[in-house]
């Protein structure tokens, strides 16, 4: 409980009485033109015969940087303005948001600092500093890399990008939502992989304004299902922090722009175990060639899994992200 | 010599004088929509600017059975008559070419055979019977598997389907390339893996076709360059069995079919060592989050190597296939 309040009392200032409405959605779409890749959705035979369904992968693995987190993060700093610009951007990241943050802010000539724990893996630190962001380290658990980033941002007039509680963000991520329901029609359910809930807030605003009829769901761990006990709660629940391989949905508690919106708008949520989650990137390796990150595999583990009713249905499923390192991928693929 | 003159003989009968024209080619793509995947082509910036050049990558490693061949299968099959049908199919191969004959064969209701050496993988086995096929073992290098196909073929009245040597599976194969030439303008050069030659040929005589501009280049393993050797001699010209990762390219020599068709219109043939082929592999999961296999990333490891002098040209890659088994993908990952 004393995390949850303090959680929401860090964000309060920044996200009172916002939201996103559809049109900040066609406008991101608008500005990453050219900018994103407009990933390829692809299906499998086997995949719609396992389930019975029509099955349909908007393969964000494809994105650039390897994850649908560069919209957002694009989205968000191509609107800062002349002098916003000259104070660079910070965020607080040891994962895909980052990278999507360090990739925008080069291409828009920004400085952008990224607040990283001493111990994270080689592989994160190279992909920042390859897009040219300053690592700013901290020891955890000791510390709070919210906090720091926010210090850093005060010190440098910097603008701090959050990773999901944003209207600027969250618009960019659904761009991935539009562009899949635009290239594809007969889509009953939506499934959305979910850590903070930008991606699925994003989704659900997108799935309302084309068609309400479409059922979206957010998949998270099992040992992370923050999203599924605040939705059944009705109120944002904070846990421990998850121990899982979904290593893009480690988040305490749904965001607090975010929970508002899916609450409203999302179906539901669902949870998938590790295992499953093997399974599905294992399924991906084999039968359809793709290198999936676990977070990213959420939506085809729980279709996989039949944890939702879906045959007969035309299920979309966001694979959210491809960054895993080969260590990793080649322990999980003999697993 | 004497094993060049014997592979001679064995293919004379039913390969002599005859030859594919485009209009085979179009004819095969009308047979094969909405069966064969159209597969889409991918870009990378980060691929775009280490080679300076514009790059297409077409992927059948999405093909269905994971692998362009079952183009050339289908082709071929689905052109037999009712006799011939009653009488299914015999084939020889261990890879990919079993498979798209097994999967061919099961959509078009006939019965599969597939001569495979007694120690092939367990993975490859698996597959073809996936595909309903039955298996006949041989032991290598005491038995030729050709042979005992053609016996088999004979006893049973049912029809060999060669890897290569055939008009209507090169025809097949070629409308990978068809495809690729008419989804994607401003393509300067063409990469296309290279075992037996039949993706070569059916993909030289395409874009002979559609732009005789483009130049089209095979690539084969450094250690099995049996294309290389015979392109510079003017002639076949049989090498020992290649020690080399690419399984699906250790052809002995050309093809008597797709050579003649290759010197004729392909502008060369380049070859890349099994570490070139490790890099490319690599840099498609790290970078493209794709799922190669050997054979199949033989025209981006040409690229990435930097075998061919393409800055500021537009050149396409065929991905010939996926199917790699966990294990040895691992290996390579962590190599």
């Amino acid at each position: 409980m004393g995390r949850a309040r303090e959680g929401e009392r860090a964000g309060a200032v920044s996200v009172a009485l916002q939201n996103v409405r559809f049109d900040d959605i066609l406008a991101a779409a608008r500005r990453l033109q050219g900018v994103a890749h407009r990933t390829p959705v692809l299906t499998s035979r086997t995949l719609d015969a396992l389930t019975g369904a029509r099955v349909y992968l908007k393969c964000e693995n494809f994105q650039r940087m390897g994850a649908f987190k560069f919209r957002g993060a694009y989205n968000r700093l191509v609107q800062l303005d002349a002098a916003q610009r000259e104070g660079g951007v910070v965020t607080y990241s040891s994962g895909n948001h980052a990278q999507g943050v360090a990739l925008a802010a080069r291409l828009l000539g920004v400085a952008a600092t990224v607040v990283m724990p001493a111990d994270a893996p080689e592989s994160k630190l190279a992909a920042s500093r390859g897009y040219d962001a300053e690592i700013v380290f901290y020891r955890r658990p000791e510390e709070d890399r919210e906090q720091i980033a926010r210090r850093i941002a005060h010190e440098r007039r910097a603008t701090l990008v959050p990773p999901y509680d944003d209207v600027q963000v969250i618009a960019g991520q659904a761009t991935a939502a539009l562009e899949f329901l635009q290239d594809k029609r007969g889509i009953d359910v939506l499934l959305v992989p979910t850590g903070g809930g930008g991606l699925l807030a994003g989704s659900a605003v997108t799935a309302a304004a084309l068609d309400p009829q479409i059922a979206v769901y957010g998949v998270e761990p099992e040992a992370g299902n923050d999203f599924q006990q605040s939705f059944l709660a009705g109120r944002r629940v904070t846990i421990p922090v998850p121990d899982t391989i979904a290593d893009g949905m480690m988040t305490q508690a749904p965001g607090e722009l975010t929970f508002p919106i899916v609450r409203r708008l999302a179906h539901g949520i669902t949870t998938v175990s590790d295992d499953e989650l093997r399974v599905a990137m294992r399924f991906a390796f084999e039968r359809m060639k793709l290198v999936i990150e676990p977070s990213g595999a959420a939506g085809l583990a729980a279709l996989l899994a039949g944890k939702l009713d879906v045959p007969s249905k035309g299920v979309g499923v966001i694979i959210s992200g491809g960054n895993v390192d080969a260590a990793s991928f080649a322990e999980i693929l003999q697993g």
